[in-house]
C-alpha cells in the first residue's frame, strides 16, 4: 500500500479526478505490475496496472489499491467488474469510495467471492486524498483562503494602496498555490480594484503548467479590457453572493479545490460561513494601522466564539511569514461560572 | 574583553545603572582580578576588580572594561581617577560613555599618559548595553511595545471580551518581559477596563524577584480599589497624553526601559510617534474579525509609508506565535515611475 500511495502521487495534482495508485501481486506476493491514474478519461489505477500483465497471470492475483475500486460506468467502465473479469481473487484498499454512484465496488467483489481487505494505511490515504474526498462528501470544492497582511492585520494602507505588501518569495508561493488548485476565486471588488490576471506564473513571469480556473463572484460586470478576460482558462463569473451555491456550481464543473484570494469581503464571508478548509496567511514585516483590515466581520461576537485554528506550519518566505492553519471545531466548553470579567492585561 | 562582557552580564538586568564588566591584567597578561557592577550606588566594575588586587600589583597593570571609565563623581568617584591613582598604565574598553557628565574618562587617562584603546568588541558591547545606551543618548527609556492579537490582528472580540486570547506560555512570557523592564506603561483605558495588577508573576502566581514600576498615562482617575494601587512598587500616574514628556519624566526617575502594554490607543500613539524600539507581537491561532483591532491608526496614509520592521525572531509559545521585531528606518526609495496602479492581487 505504501508503494501504491507513491504511485498515486504520480498522477496530476489538479483536475476532476482522484489520484489513485495500484500494485498487482502474484499469489506468491511478487509484484506483477504498478499503475496509477493519470486524470479524467484515462484508465483507473487498478486497470492501468492490470493492462501490463499477461491475462493468464491475473488469475488468483491480488490488487492493492489506495481507493476502493469503483462500481460504475463513467468515462471508464467499473473497476469492480474489470477485477472480477480478470480473475483477481484478493483486493486490498485504503479508503472507501465516498461517491454516491461510484461506491459499492467492495460489496460487488465480496458478493462474487473475492477476499476484500479495507482500511490499510487509511489515515495516510485519507490525508493524501483529502481535497478530493471532501469535495465528493460535501458536494463542494475544498476551499483554501489566502490573504496577505501587515503584522497588524491590514491588507492595505488607508488610501487602499497595497502593492507588494509581501515580498517576491511570498508572491511566488501564491502563484504555486494557484497552480495547485483547480480554481481561484475573487469578489468583484478585487476584480475591479486590482484588475488581476489570476494566472499561475513562475519567477520570470512564465505561465506554470497548471492554470487554475479564474472565478469572479458578484454582480458588477467585468470591463471588456479586464486582464481576466485574457486568462487561458477563460473567466467564470457567478452572479449574486450565495457562496454555497457558487461552490456547488463549481463542483458540478469538476472543480475539487478553490483558492479564495479575496478581497476581505469574500474571505470574511467564506470564514463566517464555515466554508474555509485551510488558511494561508502571509504576514509581512510592516505595520500599517488604519481601516483596511484583511478580514472584516466574521460573525464573532464574543471571545468564546473565536474561530480557533490549528497551525500546520509557520515558515519564512524571504522577509515574510506564512502561517498555514486549519479551522478546528468551535470550543464546546462554556466559560467558567464566576470567572472574572474578561480582560486582556492582568 | 569577551570575559569582561561575561562578567557584565552578572549585574542586575534592570535598574538605574549600566551593566559593566572588567578584568585587570598584570603587565605580562596574567589575570589579576575580575569585577562587575552590581547596581546603582555600588562600585563600578573596574573599581570592583581593582579592590581585589594588592595595590602594588596594579602598578603597570592593564584594565579591560566594557564601557569607557567614567569621569565624574556620582554615587561613586570617577573611575578615571581611581585608575590613575592605582598606577594602571593601559586601559582597553569597548564602548564610549555616552553620558553628558560622565564621559571624558578616556581623555583624562590619555592626558595623564595612560595608553587607551577603545572600540574592542564594540558591536557586541553596544548590543549588550543597547537599552542603557539609548536611554542615555536620547534622554528617554528604551521602549518595547507588546500586544497580543488574533492572527487577523484583533485584540478583542466585538463585545470587548479578550480573556486569554493567548495561552499560558505566552502569558508567562509577558510576565518575564515585565520583570525584564524597569517600568510597564498602560493607558487609562486599559487600566480602567482591565483593572490589571501589572506585577511580574511566575507560573504559580508568585511574584518574580524584579517588579517593574507600573505607569498609567492619561487623565481619568484610577479607582481607589484598583489592583494597581496594591502594586509593590506603587503606581505612577502621568496625566495628559504627551508621550515624549512622559518618557522623559520616567527617564528622570531612573527608568531605562519601558514595556508598553497598551491598549491599542497607547500602542498606536507610541508607534506613530516613532518611539517604539522593539515590538513583541503575540499572535494567537484564532480569528476574531470585527472592530477591535490591536493597533489603530499609526499615521500611515499609503503603502509607501508603511512602517517597516526587521524580524529578530519568530517563536512558538505553546499554540501561540511570538514575533519579535524592530522598526527600521523608512524606505528612501520612491515608487517606480510608471509603475502600475497599486494593487494586491495580480
Amino acid at each position: 500500500m505504501r508503494r501504491a500511495l507513491e504511485l498515486a502521487a504520480r498522477g496530476p495534482a489538479v483536475g476532476d479526478h482522484a489520484r489513485v495508485g495500484a500494485v498487482v501481486l502474484s499469489p506468491d506476493g511478487a509484484v506483477l505490475a504498478e499503475g496509477w491514474h493519470r486524470g479524467a478519461g484515462t484508465p483507473h489505477a487498478e486497470v492501468d496496472a492490470m493492462r501490463q500483465v499477461d491475462p493468464a497471470e491475473l488469475r488468483g492475483a491480488t490488487a492493492v489499491v489506495t481507493l476502493e475500486p469503483c462500481d460504475h460506468t463513467g468515462r471508464t467502465g467499473p473497476c469492480s467488474v474489470a477485477l472480477l473479469d480478470a480473475g483477481v481473487t484478493r483486493v486490498v484498499y485504503a479508503v472507501d469510495d465516498p461517491g454516491a454512484v461510484s461506491h459499492g465496488g467492495a460489496d460487488r467483489l465480496r458478493a462474487a467471492g473475492v477476499q476484500v481487505v479495507s482500511g490499510v494505511l487509511a489515515d495516510q490515504a485519507e490525508a493524501f486524498l483529502e481535497r478530493w474526498l471532501l469535495s465528493v462528501r460535501l458536494g463542494r470544492p475544498w476551499v483554501t483562503v489566502k490573504w496577505a497582511s501587515s503584522l497588524d492585520g491590514r491588507a492595505a494602507a488607508a488610501d487602499g494602496s497595497s502593492r507588494w505588501i509581501t515580498g517576491a518569495a511570498a508572491r511566488q508561493h501564491v502563484h504555486e498555490q494557484r497552480a495547485a488548485h483547480d480554481a481561484v476565486l475573487v469578489g468583484t471588488g478585487t476584480a475591479l480594484a486590482d484588475d488581476p490576471s489570476l494566472t499561475a506564473r513562475g519567477d520570470a513571469g512564465e505561465f506554470l503548467a497548471d492554470q487554475p480556473l479564474p472565478v469572479v463572484l458578484g454582480d458588477r460586470p467585468l470591463p471588456a479590457d479586464a486582464a481576466l478576460r485574457r486568462h487561458p482558462r477563460g473567466v467564470v463569473t457567478i452572479p449574486g453572493h450565495d457562496l454555497e451555491a457558487a461552490l456547488r456550481s463549481l463542483r458540478d464543473r469538476g472543480v475539487h479545490s478553490v483558492l479564495v484570494e479575496g478581497g476581505p469581503t469574500v474571505a470574511s464571508a467564506v470564514i463566517a460561513a464555515g466554508l474555509a478548509d485551510e488558511l494561508l496567511v502571509y504576514l509581512a514585516p510592516v505595520l500599517l494601522g488604519g481601516p483596511r483590515v484583511a478580514l472584516d466581520d466574521i460573525g464573532v461576537g464574543s471571545i468564546h466564539g473565536a474561530r480557533s485554528l490549528r497551525v500546520l506550519s509557520t515558515s519564512s518566505l524571504g522577509p515574510d511569514l506564512l502561517v498555514r492553519a486549519r479551522p478546528v471545531p468551535p470550543r464546546t466548553t462554556s466559560p467558567v461560572d464566576g470567572a472574572p470579567t474578561d480582560r486582556s492585561t492582568t
